[in-house]
């Protein structure tokens, strides 16, 4: 299934894709999408909805996508996990993953405006396969218990501010919490959807120039690995989203791609997750 | 005013302290305390309530006190913010603030348990001054502009897992958002209250032990400093906390003080703030 909110941000509605993409309401059966309908049995019950045909249609045309998990509780990073990546920005493949942190209120729809902060230089996109956390994790035995706290997955825009994160003393949470920085979306599409995490091409353009051409195989630490991984650090909670690395190409890189000005317009998409496209403004 | 949450975790009642230190329940005027309570009225009809004295008194004794305000948004925190704290890590003193985050969901009573992570060896504390966002901040114009933002200043234990944070690879944050890992209160105690946020002294001992004994006029960056720096680069939300950096006497430091082990007892201790005390235990 492909899980989506829709409307104004702040008051989206939940909608469900059919098994033939056709959205349907989900209103009647939930009140959000959000950590308590992953963890409950909603997941479920929508399944046994739409094989009874009882969600009724929706029109979706003109109406904003929003952000596919409802106020997510942390949005924890992983950062030079793609070995083309670590290449680019001339860091050695980590030993263990490299985790830090972005706010959870720079999460919005995957069409929506990003801004670029006030006195920013070097705003960056990183295309990301976000996973969705659907219920507790708490120190997992192994990477293989991944699979029943996943809700599922999708696509995050991990907009970086590079001046901030490396030229501004300290720690890089600094460059990766500012104001819409992170679109995430357009769906949540459940595990038996996906299929293997590792198995999934994924794609950024800026202005319709390819500059991230990657590929989910290339992690040097796979979805379910980081879900265990973490869950030896800290309490992963329903709704929770793991931006888990980005591959080669991002303007910070070798490749001396321009930083993100104004106006330019951000496609990304992965296979299986549908595409988002957001337009750069100013904050 | 002195706010607090009294309860069993997750089912705090809201409760002020009058001016003559008596728990009054605020159930009646407010659900809980959080930053829709922060950011609406709900200060000021509390003020007007005990004016009036419309709040009937409650009986705290043998209750458990919960964190002073409610599901935080986000926990930003200070790294190396007070001079002889960077001097007993053979750290320079910043230039500008260094941030770092932890998961929000680490937020606990300042009483409660804290566990020690199950592969941790070096488990430290940190005493710091944290302060509680009212209203939202982005872009303010000055560190005056602050003012018009804090809630209130409250105790943080910064639990910090110095392993996790310096040894496995990457960011602090890793060290940072364990479990149990931010004691917080006892109180919200309002700005008035306070006075000057940079004249308070501030106390942490280990089994009876003083280890921390620092002040906050010794931070490198104010309180309103830090909010008006950290909302150029994030935007605060009611309900956020920001811990500010603590004092030298860590074990991490100098001292060679020992790190923490189960079943030792850490109180904290800032003027006008009030007192924690809580055990560790195993995860």
């Amino acid at each position: 299934m492909k899980f989506l909110r829709v409307g104004p941000a702040g008051a989206e509605r939940p909608v469900v894709l059919d098994t033939d993409g056709r959205p349907r309401d989900l209103s009647r059966l939930a009140s959000d999408i959000d950590g308590r309908f992953l963890s409950g049995d909603g997941v479920e019950r929508t399944r046994a909805a739409l094989a009874a045909d009882e969600l009724p249609p929706i029109e979706l045309r003109g109406q904003r996508i929003g952000a596919p998990v409802a106020r997510p509780g942390k949005v924890v990073c992983i950062g030079l996990n793609y070995s083309d990546h670590a290449a680019e920005t001339a860091t050695p493949v980590p030993g263990e993953p490299v985790v830090f942190m972005k706010a959870a209120n720079t999460v919005i729809g995957p069409d929506d405006t990003v801004l670029i902060p006030r006195t920013s230089v070097k705003t960056d996109y990183e295309i990301e396969l976000a996973v969705i956390i659907g219920r507790t994790a708490r120190y997992l035995d192994s990477p293989e218990d991944s699979d029943a706290v996943i809700a599922g997955y999708t696509i995050a825009d991990d907009v970086s501010e590079r001046a901030f994160q490396h030229e501004r003393g300290g720690q890089w949470d600094k460059g990766k919490s500012c104001e819409t920085f992170n679109p995430l979306g357009p769906w949540l599409v459940t595990p038996d959807e996906v299929g293997d995490p590792q198995a999934l091409g994924m794609r950024l353009w800026v202005n319709g120039e390819l500059r991230q051409d990657g590929h989910t195989k290339n992690m040097v630490f796979g979805a379910r690995h980081l879900v265990w991984y973490l869950s030896q650090f800290m309490v992963l909670e329903p709704g929770d989203v793991i931006n888990t690395g980005t591959p080669a190409g991002v303007a910070f890189g070798a490749n001396d791609f321009p930083y993100l000005r104004p106006g330019d317009v951000v496609e990304a998409e992965i296979d299986r997750l549908g595409r988002q496209r957001h337009t750069l403004g100013r904050a």
